[in-house]
């Protein structure tokens, strides 16, 4: 293949194609005490099996966790999977952090560092840290950081290749694309580190030594990046596999284990890796390990700083190289890398020798972002993220103390290198548990999906959107395959069960027939009979309403039906939104959600409309601030209770009331601001589970069974429910076949009823 | 109760509510051979049980089927199910014919008239049937007729009892209702016989013998109805229970068993007879039991009959009791009801004795429907079928010759007793195999739901509507309850297979995974990426469509995918009609309807649009003409094919082949009128299940089973079906979770498939 075919002058292809991508990170994170000490406990036991968690394991030692996300194709939404893990494992910890620095935190002696512990299946991969730890001391095994997959789509690849019309096949094609990659990242990592490198101080528990040249620095050595230079965790000798072909690529490198510089292919730290998956003759994708965790950020790398990468990848891939890549270029390319890391806070102008130039790395730097910049306005790659990150580099260089490094050693310099990310750590668990219903990186998907995902990652279940504007997700954990919509719509229900709860008619009649009380009531298709039977309802409450309706247009509430001309008004208001009406007894009490998981409630909720209390003090106005503050509420229905509104429906609401929102409401005085007790118009969600009499709950649970029911949300009104149920004081409304998980797990007032977790194992995962 | 509480002057209650009632029929058939005798043979074994069957059972004989509707909300809706119920039955028999006479066919000897034949649990019903053809005799065992079963609504009861305020319980109500309606019936019952009569002669095999006046009359007797008269079956004595109340009721008739005249109350023939279901104290309904099968319609009786007694009843209801029913005074009804049966024919003014006065049947016949007539009109009682019935009978009074004996009769003259009602049953038995795919009286529904719940009935499965637009139903027998909507939405399918079904992206995923071929593609966000694959797709035949569409609105086939531009259009084509779109492969070759049932494939389809096949004399005009008398074609859903037309869009797309409606196609031309094969617009269903190769059949069952559905119809491509399926050779387009099964079982060209049948066997009904 020729070496310069990707050059952009071929002008292949334009726009955000390019782009197309797959994402995969890897971090690791040192468990600690809540005195920055390496935590000595086990690795949390409902991550379960190490080997088996796609998610959650260790990496060497016992309390370095490693969090791992799927390929996926969008950047922000693998970093968001990786803070979602990162919260997740948060939560499970006792009295510990996640040390949010590539630095290690405060050691013990060596032979305190506990080596991760396996089960039977991993009996070499115990073996093979123990031999780590021998040869490299445990120490330095943790050194912690993040892995970056980077491949490009299947479809990037074969319009590229169709359009090179090349005599390779396609897997030789791909082989040459990943290994043009390899060589130019490896080149030009150097720049990477320049701007990102984020590990600058040691705890004096760590002693330093430098590999590479065996001087002993001095304990607060400040440095850009500590984990990336020699004092870092690499190699013992320098190592140069050939990144000519695969096949001397594999070749050299199985010549290394040969010789016994290295146990196995793996023992090969270099800072980018081929990676051999879908078969070992071909590469699937390559792995930058030379990130650094970022302390300032939770999730400890930056959408920018990755879209950086991927843009530097895709300017390798499309840029000449400079040389053959051979030993003596490789030598120099870890001769940059390793001198950025030591040197690169400095500012100042910084020379490195190159084939007998001295270059100007900051220079350089300029124009390589230069260029890449060019590169995608030529190219029509216009996505934002990647846009703002081309922008922040572009600043970086012309601005080097606007790096992170600056305000992560402000912050060090004023607390201590322990307590700094001691804070930081404390500042990042309070977010997992404050926000600790949400999917990060989906967002926009139902927060009852986000939910269960959550506790399938948590749990060790593989996930996979399907299709992410339907909520529709696949589960898969031993064999064990769930396809699931919209949290609650799984294989668990069968159709006809599905069917019958949709149609209301269906369900009204099965309930009756199983003595289960339902509001009385017909449909009709007649006017005339409508009207010929007020005297079946005379008396008693009814609701008229048309069979189908939307925002309760046509509905008319009769209290006392005693007048047979305001019935048959009603009738008639009906008539005019559906050929099909009903009327129902109304029955007056408090509606509850009763959530049924195989004939077992799991949780019960009273909504109530939104509604402030006052302190005698605050304006309406003012409480509604107040209470909107609390983090359950937001916009959009991405938390699990929306703000009040200030708006015309309220203002409305109130001035029925002789209300404003000045008005100021007496010391526990409740002012409602809605008649209709939805959430999503700011209403409170408040759990009932413990307060409902088992006799409710047993006729909730022959509701579901009566109509072969496994999940559903029924609403059943209960005029009294200090009092047990007996035949006629509830009545049964209807039985939803998606009832919403989230206003469970996360009410106004009340516990976590965690469906997701019941969900879950009703789904077999255990 | 007041007697007269009924009173119209009342003014109870307005309207057609007044019409709210349930329906029963019971119809006996005299099963013959094709020479009009009583047949030999076993009642058909399919039904199995015959005290288990509801619907299909025998009565005295072996050879005497009866055929039971449940009661139903509307009369043409019961005799529709009766009418289905007879077809059922017609198609089971081999060389038979249900008899379709009140009056028996040629009958053999006593002793070889079979009695009906039980299994265990029917002993007691066996041993019953030998003491009645000792006591009365087998022959006479064999009138039958049919039996109407009434009840007012409890909705219509209700509302009279609260309307009434009376101190009676509303079950106490509810009898005096059903006794006063007795009461009148019976008195009045001589009307309906007098109109609608229908026995008139009888074969030699059959010696008369009149129980009241024992002299023996001519075989060739005619009469209006032979078996409402005194040679008809009757009891032996004439018995007069006590119809003041219930237990007066109850206690006579006990008393008569007492008394030897009975051996059980069943015995006693009553025309009308009071029915204790629900309860051993209360009236649950009434059976009328006077009726003749009407020989000249197949259900053998018409709406219009019905009607009148429903019609009739009420005003029973109504109207004052004209004395207190005492043993005289149902002597007095007796002998109006024996003497209008034998001679009723007679149009000449008919005097009875009534009290000393002597009474003109014909004159009070017409008071009677003026009387009821006015009624309805004060009522305003309106229901069409019962103003079409109040026409008819006052045409019958003014016009005796009018009904319809006359014409039996005429036809009995021409042809004789036996040869003219072997024709009537012959054209009943073919009417019943040309449409035997609908179920009568529920011709609204789908026929898929029409072909299963046929098939229900033939199982001897209860059936019930519970929701008739949403095709709705209730399947039960033996415990096994199964709730199935569109006849192939079933608990046999768990719900998140039928969203996989639903969902194209999942559905082409999964089936992939499975390395099953489907169109290759990818639904598109962005138009710019969308084109940028053009690369991908071209030289390749593609489909570009918006993701929804209706119609086919934006879609575009590209055959020979060379040309850019074309391509692109083709996406802003789509794009403007919604903002996801879908590029696939376009796969040529025939598609095919796969229907699969638990992992079996039970019937392949192919559709092709309209055509006519030309015979190089008639025109397009003139062959579409002759194929739309197929049977199978009609209009509106109601057949398995539709009736090609002659419109608009056929007239355009023969216009594009220079061919107008009266072009003369050469001989075995064939032309097409429609692009699209729909048969909604006329296409033709081709049986295909013997001809597709089992490789593709075992793929159709792959795809089932890893979507995990087990009742599907999958769309398979299919390019050249005479050659084995490879891996490229087919590809799987959707996997519907609705499929219809009438075009399986009804095809333009092909075999029954009965998936009916099939459908029924996987629901666990044998």
């Amino acid at each position: 293949m020729e070496r310069n075919i990707f050059q952009p002058s071929v002008n292949l292809l334009k726009g955000n194609v390019w782009l197309d991508a797959l994402f995969g990170l890897e971090k690791e994170n040192i468990r600690v005490d809540k005195n920055g000490k390496l935590a000595q406990t086990l690795h949390p036991k409902v991550f379960g099996n190490k080997l088996k968690h796609p998610y959650i394991t260790t990496d060497f030692s016992e309390s370095q966790i490693e969090m791992i996300t799927p390929p996926l194709p969008d950047i922000k939404e693998a970093i968001g999977f990786l803070e979602t893990i990162h919260d997740i494992v948060s939560l499970e910890l006792t009295d510990e952090y996640l040390w949010p620095q590539s630095i290690p935190p405060i050691l013990p002696d060596e032979k305190e560092i506990p080596i991760a512990q396996y089960e039977e299946d991993g009996i070499k991969d115990q073996e093979y840290r123990e031999f780590l730890a021998q040869k490299y001391g445990s120490k330095n095994q943790l050194f912690s950081g993040i892995h970056f997959n980077l491949s490009f789509s299947d479809k990037l690849l074969e319009i590229l290749y169709r359009k090179l019309n090349t005599a390779l096949s396609f897997e030789e094609f791909k082989d040459e694309v990943y290994l043009k990659t390899t060589r130019q990242i490896m080149r030009m990592r150097w720049l990477y580190i320049l701007l990102y490198g984020n590990s600058p101080v040691v705890d004096s528990s760590l002693e330093l030594h430098c590999k590479l040249a065996p001087y002993k620095i001095d304990k607060n050595v400040i440095a850009l990046s500590i984990r990336n230079s020699c004092y870092g965790y690499q190699n013992i000798v320098e190592l140069f596999p050939d990144y000519s072909s695969v096949k001397n690529y594999q070749e050299s490198i199985k010549q290394m284990v040969k010789e016994g510089k290295l146990k196995a292919s793996k023992e090969l730290y270099s800072p980018v890796r081929p990676k051999f998956i879908q078969s070992p003759d071909h590469i699937s994708y390559i792995e930058l390990r030379f990130i650094d965790i970022d302390p300032l950020t939770k999730a400890g790398i930056t959408e920018e700083a990755l879209s950086f990468l991927h843009a530097l990848a895709l300017y390798g891939l499309l840029s000449d190289e400079t040389d053959q890549f051979e030993t003596k270029d490789q030598a120099l390319a870890n001769k940059y890398h390793g001198g950025v890391a030591l040197y690169g806070l400095n500012t100042a102008p910084c020379f490195f020798e190159d084939d007998a130039k001295r270059i100007n790395i900051w220079a350089k730097a300029k124009t390589i972002i230069q260029e890449i910049t060019a590169l995608f306005k030529k190219l029509e790659i216009n996505k934002e993220p990647y846009l703002n990150s081309l922008k922040e580099v572009a600043d970086l260089v012309e601005n080097p103390k606007h790096r992170k490094i600056y305000k992560l050693l402000e912050g060090i310099l004023e607390k201590g290198y322990i307590p700094f990310h001691l804070d930081r750590a404390d500042q990042y668990l309070k977010m997992s548990q404050q926000k600790n219903y949400n999917f990060i990186g989906l967002e926009d998907t139902e927060l009852s999906t986000q939910l269960l995902l959550r506790e399938a990652v948590r749990r060790g279940v593989y996930i996979e959107i399907l299709d992410r504007k339907e909520n529709f997700v696949r589960l898969n954990k031993n064999e064990n395959v769930q396809y699931v919509k919209q949290a609650t719509k799984t294989s668990l229900d069968n159709y006809a069960s599905i069917l019958a709860m949709e149609n209301k008619l269906v369900t009204k009649k099965v309930l009756d027939e199983h003595g289960i009380r339902v509001p009385k009531g017909s449909d009709y298709s007649s006017a005339d009979i409508a009207k010929a039977d007020f005297v079946l309802f005379q008396g008693k409450p009814v609701v008229i309403k048309p069979n189908q309706t939307n925002f309760g247009i046509g509905i008319t509430i009769i209290k006392e039906n005693n007048d047979e001309a305001t019935y048959c008004r009603a009738i008639d208001i009906a008539f005019a939104n559906d050929s099909t009406i009903l009327i129902e007894e109304f029955i007056e009490g408090k509606e509850f959600r009763i959530f049924v998981i195989n004939n077992e409630v799991v949780g019960i909720l009273h909504r109530v409309p939104a509604n402030v209390t006052g302190d005698g003090t605050s304006s309406i106005r003012e409480l509604v601030g107040i209470k909107n503050q609390d983090p359950l509420r937001g916009k959009g229905y991405h938390t699990p209770l929306e703000k009040i509104q200030l708006g015309e429906a309220e203002a409305m609401f109130l001035q029925a009331q002789n209300k404003d929102f000045d008005y100021i409401p007496a010391s526990s005085e409740t002012v409602y601001l809605r008649e209709n007790s939805n959430i999503s118009t700011g209403g409170d969600s408040i759990d009932f589970t413990d307060d409902i009499p088992d006799s409710y709950k047993r006729i909730a649970v022959e509701a579901a069974k009566a109509l072969n029911v496994k999940i559903t949300g029924l609403d059943m009104i209960i005029p009294d429910h200090t009092k047990e149920a007996s035949d006629d004081n509830y009545a049964i409304i209807e039985l939803n076949f998606n009832p919403a998980i989230h206003i469970h797990c996360h009410p106004f007032k009340g516990k976590n009823r965690k469906l997701n977790e019941k969900l879950m194992d009703a789904l077999g995962y255990h």
